[in-house]
């Protein structure tokens, strides 16, 4: 299309691979116009800025610092969205204080339309944004490509949707959905820098980047670094590089710093804190016996946790059923959420039930409020308030603060479990942490209530702070229903206090082993519910069931090149398929694989076979040949006018040179008549680099050009130059499914040749592993384990694993026989 | 030996296997006791304790539980008998005010007498304990087995080396010895559970206990353990298995909160606080200003860590190399570090040199003073300071505090490269620390000279705290030095705050960028020096110098079973070695991989062919026979008497059923003439559930037994209803070392099967890959790569990995032709 293709010789070059297939023609051009386009849009790269990009963008570094600092901007941003919607609803809600019933409508409308909004984007733009997005990201993370699902159209539903339902004030959660984001700009930022010029990553990079991300979308909701890349290490759940934990730490590190240092920026703060500071004491935080006390609340907080996980697994599995009523609000779409929030926006209307439960407070005040440190049993019974101490929401002439507490706890639990499964950008991290945050306090309270007072030495006085039990409650409840420990961290970033950090990761290791034991994780509820297609793990997954082997998913029709192969041959297979490599096998009819070959490589050994360079040594031997021989002188002159006529005619239908000639009808819609095959099948640094040492004149005419390129196709290939990758990893036809992607995730590859008894029969890639995951998770439903599960499941384990994938010996030599024919073939 | 073993058959059913191989006599039957002996120690635990111990001991929360608390009580009491060494050395001197010369020899005497006892000490007991043992750890994680370095006696060399080396008041450090006595306890809690009536763990498990070893010894000494936990995770250092973030986790915040606990039980504490706890301001750490000077600090730290690590490097190289001197001091053995140490208290001597570098303080004292809130360049100025005041100790009549600290730190600087060099057990993390706590002081002191306060908009003046540049100094320094960031979260657990995040972090990373650019890590450089077996990692190792392939170090003698084998070779190969599993091969002369089979299986196999019930069904076969031809009734009185005899003399040397009788000496040594061959052979539940049925009466004599059973061996294997798992990761001979070690590793493996074309070639486990190792170490030396390489080896990255482990085609065909000739065996 540009003009740095050579113009030596024409399109026609491609003909006499032609002249035989005549019906492939068209779709042949099409290919091999593509095949150009695409090379051209990675490769060709003029200007000098495009140079710098290629140079510095696809590095890891810059790639880690725009994906730190793009999701940080985006929290930031839509911080400023969400404050706007909650400022909005109160604010009409104040104006319309002389009527309760406009005063109601101001509470509830305002809600209903932007979830409704937020539905109805998120269905219309992109489907894949609705929920939290972390089931899917686990499974990303697994290897696994969920489709749409770090596309474009999800970011903007994502960013879009997840503002209106925020701002909506129901109790949903933000960082769910961040880490989601977070993913997405990761793989949109890698296929961005493969745009602009650099080579593309594989996919386990891409991988890898959107772990990193993961980590970034926790570290800018709650300015946690270190929490976030433990959550996404949490999240990536068998194994895990140690050099993605370096990028996540440095990636996530930039965007938790770029998250509070913008508010400074805009002056909202004077200086970064953590987002929810704690002013506990520090000198004596907490007496011993408390541990105790935050022992209960971890056993507490992880009931509730597997209950909060039921509850909402059974709202999802209720919307997903067959029933009518259900098949209804799925139709309508929009109808359930603004339900739901209609209910649960009636609930909370101050005036309403909501004096009972600190209704006119957002989540953000409410955790100001639970975290603050005071003790409300006695604080509450004071007359005057501060305008910025919202724990006055609590108070109520008739109902003490226990109940208040308990009321909020409970009613927050169910409006929570059941509006997280509105089909809206959300998430049940806050939601659950807030949960936690209610349990503590209120555990909290009762033990400043019941617990003695420490005296020490010097006669200060320590009570129990319940605040702090708030902190760990929230820490523990989130844990509990996500099954992760990172949380504990998380709170001590988010909270700027690290000196609980005893009875606090007590209450969520207590937390997480009584929720493991109960119910899987959120994600894994979901993952289940949904049937995502998610790779069982092998250590733990052996027993379960009939295991996939990889015969079932194998492309078995493999295309191969022999050692005998010509370079037409090569030719044809180069350009049926786009291939990343080949592989190489003894002869067709053995079928011994020898390995495989890159076909950047072999397109090369096509283009060196038809080089200039090569040609012109052919011509210097013939002009030697002809000076032996004084052979009569060509009419080279007719022959030249002969080629002008084919090349101004477009495709002629006559061949002087060809014995018997084969009509061809002129085809059209191919007018770039200066590709030639030899540029399109090598980059450009090989053919300049080729066609530099001219000494003999290229007297030869195009005609010419293409009959010794004919020529030239029918030679067999010369692999001695070739770096051939021995293959050394081979699977037999009966390896599991679960092995297959061990490996192949494992060892960062992109595929593996199939063999038995040393002849290729099939090749597996990615692409038939996930088709594979996702047919098994059809027939038996995602696998999922709780991460604690190797300590219940160790003594199952060391039962079962001594027999894996172990098969009954007449199924074995079934299919050893029946593979035994090939080999009987061979020998004939 | 004991009572449970069956008493029908008596020794003799061995002997048809031995008359023909007469030599083999000895062997074998010591085999077969051995045998017995193993599996008996492992089944047979009566007393109803041991069977408690047995169903959970074994369990992974138990050990992890255990591998908490003894480490924490270890690090605990050791702190007792530092402190105890330390006093003595300062009560000596204070004694000897009287006499300067005195006072010298007091403050010398002590600390070289326990260096030199620390050294002769390790040297007798356990020379593997000198240094600090991460070096080993890190190359253990990655699956090589480094010798003795988890030996019982290791671990005691390391305890009270390290308690008497860091009694001396050398600068010398606690925790990376540490993590190796956590890996110690790690594996040794693990024998110690196989030993209590578990079947033993796998390589691969034990491995990761170890892992959580590691980061419950750092946890121990700081008191940290999401920092434990981190820092084991980059000491893994290529991939991570996430169930072991788990155990790691649990095992670690068991051992923080025990080592605090401890002191609150024994009463030196009133409670549980952070091991450094620092009282810098919450409300306005640090202005945004500041983070520029933390930068600084940054790369101060770096370059400053980098020469460090050199300087090490220069020390150790020394002492080990070919040099007369330093032959002879390591030949000495317990001169060089008496040497050092005198050196080192001469110049720290108060009266001396010291009263330029505060040398009366010890390690603590140091960090407490350095982490302190004041300015020093104010405080010292004035008169009066409380007694707990250690900062005292750089206030100097003649010298200011910047002249003090700057002498400190280049002081301490090479005093503890130099030290850390020493044969005694001793880490480098501490000295790092404390070091990079000056440089943070110093560069603390200098900001809050140059910086402008920040006056804000209540009045109140913020000044920088040089404080906080300690602390952040002291995280860069050690993470430059160990090239790890998860120093960042030990200070902050080990100060009890964390609201110096984003300073503390930048200059963490900034650190580690600079050192990782300029040196390797401290434990890498020490890899590299020893040449310890370590594993270069997959990922970026492809295009450093040719690879090892597996078929340099595979076992090429394999045994193996044949689809056509007998049940007396299956016997044969049985007792010849021990081996987990065996392949099945197609015949002896194809060798064509089936699968393999686990060689309990097989012994049951053999055991079920030769048990009573098929015995008996034998018999009843014979008897249905017999009433159908109505032969004449046999001698059974006759047999009977024979056999008697036979059984009373031991072992006849005449057979009346043998045709063709062969002469055996009797043997001696062989009492135990209750055990048949089958007994050896099964697990007693096996034995037992087939004798239940018996309907026919065992009439067969034991000679009778004798011959059926030899009758019986020569029938071929009945594979049928054996479990066969079909080997479907297999290598080729070409597959590279690297490769091999991570499918090993990663799939936690035992062993591999090598074959060629299907053919069974040889095996690999985890001992040849060892053995691979350590050879390719002393070709080219262990190659280790900073963490953050994946940043800057990006672009070699994508350039190499393109041909990974590629070959020329001819290397290729040649072995591939030579591979050929078992092919045409087969056809023969």
């Amino acid at each position: 299309m540009t003009g740095d293709i050579s113009e030596k010789s024409s399109l026609q070059c491609a003909q006499p691979l032609m002249y035989t297939e005549e019906r492939e023609n068209e779709s042949f051009k099409q290919r091999l116009t593509e095949q150009k386009q695409s090379e051209e849009s990675v490769r060709v790269c003029s200007p000098p800025w495009r140079k710098f990009f290629l140079w510095h963008l696809g590095e890891d570094w810059v790639l880690l610092i725009l994906l730190g600092i793009i999701p940080a901007t985006m929290s930031w941003a839509m911080d400023f969205g969400i404050e706007f919607f909650l400022h909005s609803t109160i604010w009409l809600y104040e104006k319309a204080h002389s009527n309760v019933f406009l005063q109601y409508l101001a509470w509830v409308s305002i809600p209903v339309v932007l979830i409704s909004f937020a539905a109805g984007f998120t269905y219309l733009v992109g489907p894949q944004a609705a929920g939290s997005g972390i089931p899917e990201m686990k499974a990303i993370a697994k290897g696994v490509d969920v489709k749409d699902h770090l596309s474009l159209n999800t970011l903007v539903a994502k960013i879009v949707g997840l503002t209106c339902a925020l701002g909506s004030g129901m109790p949903l959660g933000k960082e769910s959905p961040f880490v989601h984001i977070g993913g997405i700009c990761a793989a949109q930022l890698s296929r961005f820098a493969a745009f602009l010029g650099k080579v593309k990553q594989s996919e386990s990079q891409t991988v890898e980047l959107v772990i990193s991300g993961c980590a970034v979308g926790l570290a800018c909701c709650f300015g946690s670094p270190a929490g976030g890349v433990l959550y996404s290490v949490e999240v990536a759940s068998t194994f895990f590089m140690v050099r993605n934990y370096w990028k996540g730490f440095f990636a996530a590190s930039i965007s938790a710093f770029v998250f509070r240092f913008l508010p400074v920026c805009s002056g909202s703060f004077e200086t970064i804190t953590p987002l929810f500071k704690t002013w506990f004491r520090q000198d004596h935080p907490y007496e011993l016996m408390e541990l105790l006390s935050f022992c209960v609340l971890g056993i507490l907080s992880g009931l509730a946790g597997a209950l909060f996980v039921f509850i909402n697994g059974v709202m999802v599995r209720f919307i997903r059923s067959q029933r009518p009523i259900s098949q209804f609000l799925v139709k309508t779409r929009v109808l359930y959420p603004a339900l739901v929030t209609l209910v649960i926006a009636t609930l909370t209307f101050p005036p309403g039930f909501g004096q009972f439960m600190a209704g006119e407070l957002t989540q953000k005040e409410t955790l100001y409020a639970l975290f603050d440190n005071y003790t409300w049993s006695k604080h509450l019974q004071e007359e005057h308030f501060d305008p910025s101490d919202h724990s006055v929401a609590w108070k109520h002439p008739h109902v003490n603060v226990f109940g208040t507490l308990a009321i909020s706890f409970i009613m927050k639990f169910f409006m929570s479990a059941v509006a997280i499964s509105m089909p809206v950008p959300c998430g049940a991290f806050v939601p659950a942490f807030v949960i936690g945050a209610y349990l503590g306090r209120l555990v909290g309270e009762v033990a400043a209530v019941v617990l003695p007072e420490g005296i020490h030495h010097n006669g200060t006085i320590f009570t129990p702070v319940p605040g702090s039990y708030a902190v760990a409650g929230a820490a523990a409840m989130s844990g509990a229903a996500t099954h992760t420990v990172s949380t504990a961290l998380i709170v001590f970033e988010l909270t700027g206090q690290i000196n609980y950090i005893f009875p606090l990761i007590l209450s969520v290791i207590v937390a997480n082993i009584v929720a493991q034991t109960l119910q899987p994780s959120l994600y894994d509820c979901l993952i289940r519910i949904r049937k995502l297609p998610y790779p069982t793990e092998l250590t733990w997954g052996h027993h379960e069931g009939p295991s996939i082997q990889v015969e079932d998913f194998m492309v078995k029709d493999v295309k191969y090149i022999t050692l005998t192969s010509t370079y037409k041959d090569l030719h044809k297979i180069l350009f049926a398929r786009q291939f990343k490599s080949l592989p190489l096998v003894k002869s067709a009819e053995s079928m011994i694989l020898l390995g495989s070959i890159e076909c950047v490589q072999l397109r090369a050994l096509l283009s060196q076979h038809l080089s200039r360079a090569r040609r012109l040594e052919y011509l210097r031997d013939c002009a030697q040949n002809e000076r032996k021989h004084t052979s009569t002188p060509t009419s080279e002159d007719g022959n030249q006018k002969d080629i002008q006529e084919v090349s101004a005619g477009g495709f002629s239908t006559t061949h002087s040179f060809s014995s018997a000639p084969v009509k061809r009808p002129p085809v059209r819609g191919f007018q770039d008549s200066d590709i030639t095959l030899k540029s399109l099948l090598c980059s450009h640094s090989i053919v300049e680099g080729l066609e530099d040492d001219a000494d003999v004149e290229d007297t030869m005419t195009k005609k010419e050009i293409l009959e010794w390129e004919e020529q030239q196709l029918e030679d067999k290939v010369n692999f001695n130059d070739c770096k051939i990758d021995p293959a050394s990893i081979q699977l037999l036809e009966r390896t599991s499914l679960q092995k297959v992607h061990s490996i192949l995730t494992l060892m960062s590859l992109d595929q593996l040749y199939v063999t038995s008894v040393g002849k290729l029969i099939g090749v597996v890639s990615r692409r038939e592993l996930r088709k594979a995951f996702e047919g098994s998770v059809k027939i038996r439903g995602p696998i999922t384990h709780p991460p604690m599960s190797t300590f219940r499941e160790s003594k199952t384990r060391c039962r079962n694993t001594n027999t894996p994938e172990a098969t009954e010996l007449h199924s074995l030599l079934g299919s050893e026989s029946s593979l035994d024919q090939p080999a009987e073939s061979e020998e004939k």
